[in-house]
């Protein structure tokens, strides 16, 4: 294949350092090549607005472009290594296809635009996809909460039970947790749901490229105008989706850290389907909770992932560099995670079984103690923190009734008035 | 100092565990208090309300507690470890000050929700003071790119001279990003804006406590309400809040790498006034830009506090741990370093002057070639990539005018049509 | 105080920007003080040896010197934000002390070396207390594993029971696993043991320093030859400190992530006494082991440190540049916290009891199913993939003896053969 | 394919559940499987030396375990998803060839022994191949070293001309600091030099295991014993062989870093040749040298990938966890980018020719200040504070003879005393 920026009297790159330098880049391409046909259009649509191509010419790079779309769309336009990445392929495969209108595609136009606007839609397309699949996530955990309201649970805090809690208020947790998390992520879209084309090599083009009509035709909410800062906002968009995943993961694997405890023989808590356990070549007793495992620790790929894609822009001065290209790895990574992580926490949640007499039977008395503290302070009138020191000889000999607990559990947002309806 | 939490029986803590366990909590607390103390009387007065606390017993506490406003204002209410934390150490002073009333103000809470909400002000705080800052940066940027507008500046790629660029679009890049950034900021702190005051220690109590009246009496847009997530939420929100201060940091770090480079005698685009420059024990000559070296490396250690504030929690089950302490210390730090390197931008601008005949003298000739192509596309109708190849001979002999190029680009957010009025 | 670097003509530095520069370095400065005072001693011998200083000189700055040395044993010799660092301190120390001797210390120095080599004996003292204490550490747990050699203990993976262990292999690990940490720790000591004195500013001088002589002088086991490698290898040799100190923590951690399992209430193995747990400002039933919890958040805290050692240096050319101040704060605390956590954990082995017939009583049934499964290999001669799928039958009504199960798992490092005498 | 833990009667794991399960590990488990393969031999022959197999047993195993090594040699033993990993395929593969025996290959192991051993073996083997390449571009440095031993070249502090400085000097520094990079990787390798073999699920077996057998028959230099402190071990292992890698990244990263400065057209002190450069898609002129700036940042991938698995096992109990599946990939992936980088640079080494007259041309007068200083030392007898402050105006009119400045720095380790021979 032939390189955008191949001299014709120039030597070789070496075989090695291309390989090198290539690296992952053309397989990650695959993901972005339908994201940068799209913009390809776009931009092919804009020179023929501001008079750069003819009717037939972006006639003929609408044909080209939309046969390499149904072409990838059939597995059909698969990259290899010499492509050296997407943008190149595209190029080279309109110039076979429709020929001197594929030369003109380029113009006004860079590589280093092109990545960034492809790279943006992918970021809004997926993120856009991520959200509803959160909030189908969420209505999951509420439902359970609603229907287990009322099943009590140890409450721990250091790993050691606290107070009594429930079923519901831990489900519902989970589902408060993600409906933020939505949030979040529709908040960190929308700020970066700037149109990076035209900025071209970071320093603009002495043509007069209609930025706002690929905004429009791209559905950007607004141009990123700068053409420096398009390129230095590479990374740093990049980081901010990640936070919005690993905020995702944080509340998927605080479940996933749950669920394993609970799940140990000395909790006992929950009854795991053969669906969601795997075994051991050796103990054929064990039932583990792989799945949940490998999420727990995916969080740590992507705390990683996201700790990356900003340091490999600290320390670099303004305009591209190739560094950039090993934020697509961490980028595409990391969003396949995320989504794969929400179906898994889906599918676990229908195969778990609360057992609620294992459950009951561990609860410690004990952790009544500043429930007890408290009804000293109602009932006798005395201070908190004198109740304190009496509540745990008051307590013995008590008999405390877990519903009546529970229900007692009445500042909002506790056991006894979970508020599902705020 | 009394422990909140000292058994009447109980042995002590190991000395040198407390101090291991305490670590520098403390004094991170100092900075911790007015919040806490903010907070405190909201609750006090919540408890008044729902009738836990007498009319008199407010009085007596608002006292106390205006006494301690005051005190720590005038730096006269410093903790020592014995303290072990600002809650502990404000409960044993309203004791001290206000007797039995003082020893009711817990009723209702826990440390541990004591320690969110306070963080929580904290965290609306800053972030309220910063945004102004960064904006008002922005605006610093936005006049130098007006007054430097025409001045022409080499852009790079690679490290290398790719194309023609300016002081006003280099200038303007890094007052676009920061208003993207405080924009940010905003919609992270608006994110944050919630109450977990009222949670306890994560499970609620059985008082019928007025969420939405603390939440209205301290300014959050809406409670917080499940008090697991609440919980859950520590580390979730300090990450979401270092997100946002790493990319105002990732902002003014490019700013220093940009200065770095232009200041080398290699280039020397720039004089740069005593007041911005360090010397050498050893070498009299040496005028180091020392603080944009400090705020490139304090990137980084915002970058890694953010990887710690994560990391800290990934695996924990729900409910408060003692880990998350640690997560102060990275909060306080970089919120304080964010601040900070504002300022030193904004101090650096002041003290820098354009080397204009330098900077002209340094433009390399190829850095047209680009341009030569796309002219080459305007007016003799052939094809980008053909004239690409076709630029560097053509360029041969061509004496360009720098003014005339910078407003040859006229694409929108380019050096010829910076677009400040969008 | 006066700047070495300062310009007799030249403006001050902006008040604001000092600050932002010197940061903390002025605090962690006194850490290193002692070490520049030994080193300085060594330099003026040198420089008394080849010719630059009289017998008169050396005399002077030794005893001034000596001076400061005792002034700092006494706590009498601290630094302010005024002095910027620990170098330039002693300097003007010595200058107001012993006069003219004074001005000539700094003769075929920078403050680039300084810095280098009195961080370099910093860390191989450090590390060379460090070693003996984790080695008294590991003999602590294997007292331990003697002790308890034949207590059962449930043997997890995945938090599942999975075979059954014993407090002798499980206290027997951390042992082996410390005297390991202490073998590299004694490997990356060795590997830093290079006198950087006398690079100079990183380019060397014209004077025939004698760094063979300074090298015996400190104890250095070789000269680090190449004055530009002296200077890049700072964060390298730092990086690899933290490795080391990472290994501790990571074995620490790992005790600390057992025991807070293992004296969850659902365990109950261990009987904490209370110089080791704390307490709830809520919740008077509460015995939290916070000191562990401490010490698995520090492991983060170092992790993150690691990371950012590294992190602040890729991407600088060679040489000196302010970024790498930054080092210091992270190495000197996490050189003190490994100590510390050293500590805490022998005092958490001192302050605790297992509580062996709760141990027994949790033990699982089903968690002798491998041994059934080898079991019917031998004596039915049976394959292992067959006796897997009868295990569990099997196991139906046999009754454990836990003695003699331990006693049979006679692989080497096993149970029942921990090899104390390898 | 059958896994070797699916229960009679068991139900599947949810597909969805098993693809996310399995991720990636079975495509890396390929470069595992050779390392399997060995060390499934040498149990073999163990087994039959304490008699568990029969010689014919042996004889069978031996047989397809060879043939499994011929076939993956040839490329034809390729895993897919449903083996699950190439434990779980090699005994299915050995359980075809060779019937009954191929079911007692996993006696006495587990595939938590299993993978370990594997993986020590493929570290170890790595590593040995790694340190002779780090020798070999070292001595290529060195010869660079030699050949332009007294070319001068600006030393740089702070990005800003220092002292007068040399190629080589600078080649020199490379190749002392590979030289003790190789030295480390010695000493990192010997350290996991252990056989964790024999260790099983973590907790031994029921049989006389020959540890040291096996040990002596896969060359490890010791058993590493405690069969808990085998499994706890992973994670550490990997971290201290990344430790390694990341050393010998920092070495090319500071390299790729001063060629990318010193080729920017602002400095251009050297010619590289086609083979090391691209180009740009829109700007004809550019030579970007993107090998190294790749370079650079796999820097940080690997630093990343070292934070991963570390921060994947704090918080872990003792014991197995899936989590640690997800260590693989950073293992072999940073091992595959520090070969390669090794490999870069001694390519790039061979493609770039020093353009001394420019390099002459660029060193800036002032930069011998420090050297007048010293000279007035010396020459005067004045105080090098006070010749500090007259060396600037002492400058004036010197002309500076470039080779003898080079040779006048004699001082160990300076360019004038490179000390090749030491």
């Amino acid at each position: 294949m032939k390189k955008l920026w191949q001299k014709k009297t120039g030597g070789k790159l070496h075989p090695a350092l291309e390989v090198y330098t290539v690296g992952d880049d053309w397989k990650l391409d695959e993901f972005l090549l339908p994201y940068d046909l799209q913009a390809s259009l776009a931009h092919a649509k804009m020179l023929h607005k501001i008079g750069i191509l003819t009717q037939q010419e972006l006639a003929d790079l609408t044909r080209g472009l939309d046969e390499l779309r149904k072409l990838h769309a059939q597995g059909k336009l698969t990259l290899t290594i010499e492509d050296e990445d997407c943008h190149t392929r595209i190029e080279n495969e309109l110039v076979a296809r429709v020929g001197d209108a594929g030369k003109k595609i380029h113009t006004g136009r860079s590589r280093n635009d092109q990545v960034l606007v492809a790279l943006r839609l992918l970021m809004k397309d997926k993120l856009g996809r991520l959200v509803p699949a959160v909030r189908v996530l969420a209505e999951q955990f509420r439902s359970l909460a609603k229907k287990y309201e009322w099943v009590p649970l140890p409450g721990y805090t250091h790993t050691q039970q606290a107070m009594l809690s429930s079923l519901g208020l831990w489900f519902g947790a989970f589902a408060e947790a993600l409906e933020d998390d939505a949030k979040l992520l529709d908040a960190i879209t929308s700020h970066l749901d700037q149109n990076p084309l035209g900025s071209a090599a970071g320093y603009g083009v002495s043509l007069p490229l209609d930025r706002e009509f690929t905004a429009r035709l791209l559905g950007f909410r607004k141009v990123q105008n700068n053409t420096i800062y398009c390129q230095n906002s590479r990374g740093k968009f990049e980081s901010l989706t990640l936070e919005g995943l690993v905020q995702i993961m944080l509340t998927l694997s605080r479940f996933a850290a749950d669920m394993l405890f609970f799940t140990s023989r000395e909790c006992d808590y929950f009854i795991a389907s053969d669906a969601i356990v795997t075994g051991s070549s050796i103990m054929p007793q064990k039932r583990n909770l792989d799945p949940l495992e490998i999420l727990r620790g995916q969080t740590t790929v992507l705390t990683a992932n996201h700790a990356l894609v900003r340091n490999l822009t600290v320390g670099l001065i303004s305009g591209y560099h190739r560094d950039l290209q090993l934020l697509k790895k961490s980028l595409l990574e990391s969003l396949l995670i995320a989504e794969k992580s929400v179906e898994v926490v889906s599918i676990v949640l229908e195969n778990i079984q609360p057992d609620i007499q294992t459950i009951e039977s561990k609860i410690q008395p004990d952790i009544f103690a500043a429930d007890v503290a408290n009804d000293l302070v109602q009932t006798k009138g005395i201070s908190f923190r004198d109740a304190y020191q009496q509540a745990l000889q008051e307590l013995k000999g008590r008999k405390i009734d877990l519903q009546k607990n529970l229900k007692s559990k009445i500042s909002p947002g506790a056991p006894g008035n979970l508020k599902f309806d705020r």
